[in-house]
């Protein structure tokens, strides 16, 4: 059996963030089936100045891009707070999302906060609410 | 003794949209000292667009906008759901938020949605964290 440090353990709070980690590589990656994997069945998405999200909704957005040319998606996330309770958590992050359209175009960045419910389902922490307060930034030169 | 009948009793769901309620009357009575003793002190509010706003800061907002003639806030929420976990409750609200300045001019009408973290401290539900997603609405005629 291997050692672990306690520093090492596979925490609540390590497991969400390697929930973040995932979602942004799998964003990244352009992998959205895997992303869907990541959410829970209920899932309600925020979003400023339009109505919640479905997970179906999310889903039919996600494969809508995917017949387009792939923009490639990069996004940076600073865990600001998590709290664990129980089977639910909470955690908020400063997120900065950039979106490179194919052909040259420069690149559109959001920057802000995000608000986020998870739950843990069968053992695995998943996203159940997000508030995403993301708004456009001028792109860097 | 009174009789209380079941639905009248004071559950941790009806204490939380009472807090709402009070909420609103004071914002729109222009009660900001009592609309600070609806939050905890470690409160974080996100909005699109600008920094986490602290209680402090929250409050020095207030008290600005109190110097000034003071504009007629009105609020409308419609609680969409709420999850008690403990000591700890998830809510999310859809809001509509009319501010009319003196003189007559032009209501200013912001919509949308929220998600909130609410914790009950020495048995009082309290705003805890607060993201508010709400854009502006063309001012009905």
């Amino acid at each position: 059996m291997l050692y672990q440090p306690a520093e090492l353990m596979n925490t609540d709070e390590q497991q969400i963030r390697e929930l973040v980690h995932q979602w942004l590589a799998a964003s990244q990656a352009g992998d959205s089936a895997k992303v869907l994997t990541l959410m829970t069945e209920d899932v309600v998405f925020l979003l400023p100045g339009r109505p919640p999200m479905t997970k179906a909704e999310f889903a039919a957005a996600s494969a809508n891009q995917a017949k387009a040319e792939a923009p490639k998606i990069e996004g940076v996330s600073e865990i600001q707070e998590i709290q664990v309770i129980g089977d639910w958590a909470f955690m908020r992050t400063k997120l900065k999302v950039s979106v490179t359209p194919p052909g040259g175009a420069p690149p559109m960045v959001r920057a802000g906060h995000t608000l986020s419910i998870l739950k843990k389902e069968s053992g695995k922490w998943l996203l159940a609410r997000d508030a995403n307060l993301l708004s456009p930034v001028k792109s860097e030169p």
